[in-house]
């Protein structure tokens, strides 16, 4: 391709300029496309059947060089691309020049990573769904167990452990929608449209489609060579996923700790130290939390460098892939790990549900109990805060104060004040959505069929 | 709400939480859920009809006021929900201490920000539709024009100008999916969440989204709480449509200098200089490039905000609304100004099409000539990067060499090679998605469709 | 400024350009900068020294306007620049047209954002180092309690409350000279540099920076109005701050849950809620963990925007103020409202100081222990790692258990292993850095002289 | 290390946790630093010199083995840290196992990664400055070169094509410094910390720091194994670097395209096209530009990451790694091939010339001549304004309007406008940092003189 030029590329720039070292990635979805295109050319008599047997049985043993570590990648044919072309032109001889007929790179590139983008949707999906399952599993084995729910990181009321996992269920559930509408745009075949123009060839694009697994062809031939919408919504969809798995993991971090002590990370999910020999790490949570930075990073990496491009390609856009390869494994090697890590947690039922009825989580409760008695909540409200106030004087909790402390607050308070606790707190809060038991089996059962569904 | 305390809030603490100078912007969805929430608990019998038709009548003069700028905004109520509360017992009485039954400002201000946003979206789409509409208005002025495609921006073919103008309008359609996508995930009504757990109350929660239009309510309360999703994805989606202007603003930019000449910029949407009084500046279109930028650190800071927060609400998440307002009015900003600069703009026809014609523009053109008359792709390539070089050398354009000139690259050509010209090679790129002008008219017609659909 | 075009702006267009709505925030510093300039054309002869007087008479009255709340800030006069210059020309005529002489708005507003930068550097010093102040006071005044230092939010080693504070001293030691280094490189005069090339007038530039306090004058004119790395500068250094603020942050908000109860944030600091009465919440704690993320967008935005921009000055560049002045308000903000928290903190040092002795936190003295009988380290390890393990499996912590427990593990044990203590530990990592008492006695001294200094 | 645990480490963990797939870059610093430990230990007699011989015999030879590629890295080793003393343990069996007396992975991580910045920075300014000759180079060829000077890519005043490679100079000279500052703050010696308390071992920190080549020794030790500022600020420093050559970039971008005209990249440093034969691309200047967004990408995948970390070592901060790595090959792979780039340019200097003193790029002058006939500088700019505009609409360049159009303007015109060229524009800019020729003579000669001071 540099025959119009009289010097050979800078040793530097070969090196600066290459994608060979990291796009070798995408070889099976470089000769599926490939295979696909030469069969469309015969096809449509711009090869002859021949020409197309042979480019096929080509390129499918070239996969197999490739995929038994016997392909030699040259640093010199700068891409994947070039490097399965010109090894093509190697085995089967000048009829492999006849396969980049009507075709560009910059719609073949186009056209790889879209395949690649499609397989890792369908990836991270499966993946979601079975951290789904183990949050589900993790949510019935514990059922009746109660904790306390927070705010602020103070304690709030109580929740059951089982509805707190499912705002996790939730957050995921949302996170595959994400992706699903991500996978449609997607799913649109970018090969025809050349360089940026169309190519004067007899086409039959929407054969390609069909070949390769695609819902639709695009539609303008300067917008498939120059957008990378896909990759950006991918990294956008990842980023939101892994700040929930963040979310997830600051609360294992929390939740292990001896102050906290609501659960035991599994031996085979910790790590110690190099200097001290007692401690138990919860590493796995840590990184993840960690990694979020990482895909944030290649989110905005991509904006930043599509940011005031003209039409059509621009060489920029060649670093589209590097990060895009590291989302991808960052956000399914983050969840692969929670699955397990998930799935082996050992919740310390008794603490949590001591902390569930301590102190003066339950304030809430005894508010709207004096607003069942006729009270207005803002006024309720402001006298369950003086009686807090109050008891902390004392250095006591709520239940210990006696029925005439609570009514110098209130003639309202009788003894079945005394009534509240962590299980009717948590019992009364009975609409949908909220942490009733009876509405936490409902929401069991319809997340188990949609994940199972 | 401190009467736990002993203490006011510090002054300093008082301007560093409050929201009520950017918030305010919440009034009109506050007070419709407060209205809609009123006549639930109504309907419930939480609290009596009487009651609820003097909170709904009571929210319905605050509006006014606001309206009207009769509204003090105080500091020390925090926020819009505190303001308008405090206002209405101020304006009712004791009976308006019973509108904040049932409900917490967790899940109310998840109510206000979920509705803005879902008018946002719609505000968005119909912009976005008003800009498509405007490309294909100046995309039909100017059907047959054709001007230089361009890849690493140099001249790569020759493409229609409607071809070019029809991509932008793929990227919008592209931004209307998105964000109708993320609508169906705001469409989903918290309110009967509390704090974090649900209430005790018999709420009709499908009633309130029935009131206030949304499709769906929420099925987990910790969640909703906690969840600002909503906000993120469409600053994701602000943030490549942002993106796709600022590729246009970039093409404005550098077709309006001189050296490229193709278009004239309006009087109307041009700015002058303090120092240079010859100077015609393409502002308006280096600003959007600009705040594409703005909106990228936006979505950013969100991101960052909600990596590693423990559920459930953290007041870190107050931090969702300047961000999110801001890029609300970027891009709706830049939208409605690019409706109007685009509609105006005056293609320079004649200096694009001569573009279109000179220079080596017609190379790719040469070489499926070439490959026509039996040529391998490969082959013919390296045959006319060869030409290409010794045109240059002799300081000539492709047009102007001999047909022995030709002959002496390959016996193939013929005099039928000047023939080629921007029409011929415009015409030829007659697939799906190509340049010609009979693919072209196909898309006009299927754009008009989908943007008046 | 628009002779040069037949038709008004558009309205949609002076709203979109205008920046007067945030930019009048540079006044003082633009009229700062217009007298300098005046003072100096009349000095170089440029323009007469009646007329300098006139205009530096002018400029002082608007000044006096602006800030008595009188002047009328017009969008039609688009910044401040042109504001404040059309207010001389009413006020004092023709003479005022001379002002802009051997001026261009771009090293204008280049100047004036340097004005700016500076001043916001300084003053961030200054709070930075009154936060510094508040954090010594606090661990002088508690120079014995210890308390758990953590790895991984697990209990690792005892340390000084004192020396954990120390560390955040370190911190904004940092951020004090990384402000002190871009100062710096904000610390030069652009003006005399016009729009991009210098200007035709024999100006002194060296007066006026000398007149305007800059220690330099710029070397490239080209450069002078094209650099934003002033602004970039400070806000990487903010977000940065905003990170170590953000660490004290999330340890406020941790050390103030029950679980953990090492301090009680003061009354006046802290917030309850809307629902829930029992609750104080750390908010002024959590919003600054959340304005971290603000600030980090501001500094993406401003990275964004400059990257791929040719020279010289191109509007995008108009985006770089809002970002700057939100950065500016909210590091000083968070150290204002730090300073007030950090110095009302009350640390709960019983509970820390039993913390910081029970469980396992001293199995890396008995390591040392076993290491200073000469067992080797890694050895030695391994053989507190099994004791720690076998103690858990017995139900009890470290000092629970008998010698002849011990005596299983190594026969080097002795009794004197009971001795270790958080008190010894403490005191025996007595090395320049480390958390012993003398040690950390001579830090306080070091920090407090370098605080003063 | 896992003697307290009862489990093995689960696959998916150890794949996820492991270090030593890229760590493994830091071994000769690792190495450096073990070595300076044990000579120190032996010193404070903590081991015997006979050990310390051992060990640093120990490992040099396997410094060797890893040169070359004898060294086999295991992922159950987790990291390079533990891979070297496994090795070591290996090789000299127990006395190997003293090593890591008085140290923690976290001192000695904090150590290898702050001599690994310090290297980079080092290699990057060396790289700055061989950047800033070559331009130096290029602009002495050239150095009576005008071009046009462009604001908003729309051509403004001439300019002297010396001064404008200048001003990137200006941008590598605080690139340089920024870097030079960050060095300060990272050449600090943390080794001694232990895992965040100190040690109790009667250590030499400063022995250690002097061996190592450190500057000073870390004052807090829990500050310094939670610190990673030094990464933060070389990556901000190596974001606004890459801004600098992004700017350069898209200069060199439009300079070659055909509308500019305005330079040749040598064909070493230029790809052509896989469809298109005639292209020339100017790959390297895009990829650069992209590769900015990268960078800044690591830059906030760290600020993200570091946010809201409690103290001290998290897991979290082994994420510093790969995107500084990454970062440190970016901008120093970027420098390299920017040198040979700009060596090798060739500019056109007849197109630059002629555009330089066509169309209305004078108006400026003009208007100057007007302001010294005693014009006020605002009326010389409306006059020429309406002057330009009667141009265009005439059709005709400022230079061929007659002298009685002139006059219809203004009565100060003379015939002595037209004596108004590209020359005697650029002259006239004749204070510092302006281009006249006199100006850019002195700045070539101090520039000189930085660079190879």
């Amino acid at each position: 391709m540099r025959k119009r030029f009289k010097k050979d590329m800078a040793a530097s720039v070969q090196k600066y300029t290459e994608s060979i070292s990291y796009d070798r990635r995408l070889y099976k979805y470089d000769i599926a496309g490939s295979i696909a295109h030469a069969k469309m050319l015969a096809k449509q008599g711009i090869i002859t059947a021949k020409d197309a047997q042979l480019i096929c049985k080509g390129l499918a043993s070239i996969q197999t060089e490739i995929e038994n570590g016997k392909f030699v990648f040259k640093e010199e044919h700068e891409d994947i691309h070039m490097n399965i072309e010109a090894r093509l032109i190697e085995k089967i001889g000048d009829v492999g020049r006849k396969l980049h007929t009507a075709r560009s790179r910059n719609d073949q590139v186009a056209l790889d990573v879209r395949m690649y983008v499609k397989d890792a949707i369908a990836d991270a999906i499966e993946k979601m769904k079975a951290l789904q399952s183990a949050l589900l599993d993790v949510a019935e084995a514990n059922k009746v167990a109660v904790m306390p729910g927070y705010t602020h990181v103070q304690r709030a009321q109580p929740v059951l452990l089982a509805h707190h996992l499912l705002a996790y269920f939730e957050m995921l559930e949302r996170d595959v929608d994400r992706l699903s509408d991500c996978l449609v745009r997607t799913n649109v075949m970018p090969l025809g449209s050349g360089a940026l123009a169309g190519t004067p060839y007899p086409l039959d694009r929407e054969f390609v489609a069909k070949e390769l697994g695609f819902a639709r062809i695009s539609q303008n031939s300067m917008d498939a060579v120059a957008d990378r919408d896909f990759v950006i919504e991918y990294e956008a969809a990842a980023s939101i996923a892994m700040m929930h798995l963040s979310r997830l993991a600051e609360e294992l971090v929390l939740w292990s700790t001896p102050e906290f002590g609501f659960i035991e990370i599994d031996d085979a999910y910790a790590t110690s130290s190099s200097m001290m020999p007692q401690k138990k790490n919860p590493d796995v949570a840590e990184l993840a939390r960690g990694k979020t930075g990482r895909v944030y990073g290649h989110l905005m990496a991509m904006l930043t460098l599509m940011k005031g491009l003209p039409l059509t390609y621009n060489r920029d856009m060649q670093e589209d892939k590097e990060g895009l390869f590291d989302t991808v494994d960052t956000l399914t090697g983050t969840l692969d790990v929670f699955v397990g890590m998930v799935a082996t947690l050992k919740f310390k039922v008794g603490k949590a549900s001591k902390a569930a009825g301590e102190g003066y989580i339950l304030a809430t409760d005894i508010a709207d109990y004096l607003v069942a008695k006729g009270m207005p909540f803002r006024e309720a409200h402001g006298v369950v805060a003086g009686l807090v106030q109050y008891a902390i004087e004392k250095g006591k909790t709520l239940d210990k104060l006696s029925i005439s402390d609570y009514k110098k607050f209130s003639p309202k308070f009788g003894k079945d004040v005394y009534k509240i606790s962590a299980q009717t707190s948590v019992a009364a809060r009975n609409t949908v959505g909220g942490t009733a038991p009876s509405q936490v089996k409902k929401q069991l059962a319809r997340a188990r069929k949609l994940v199972n569904g």
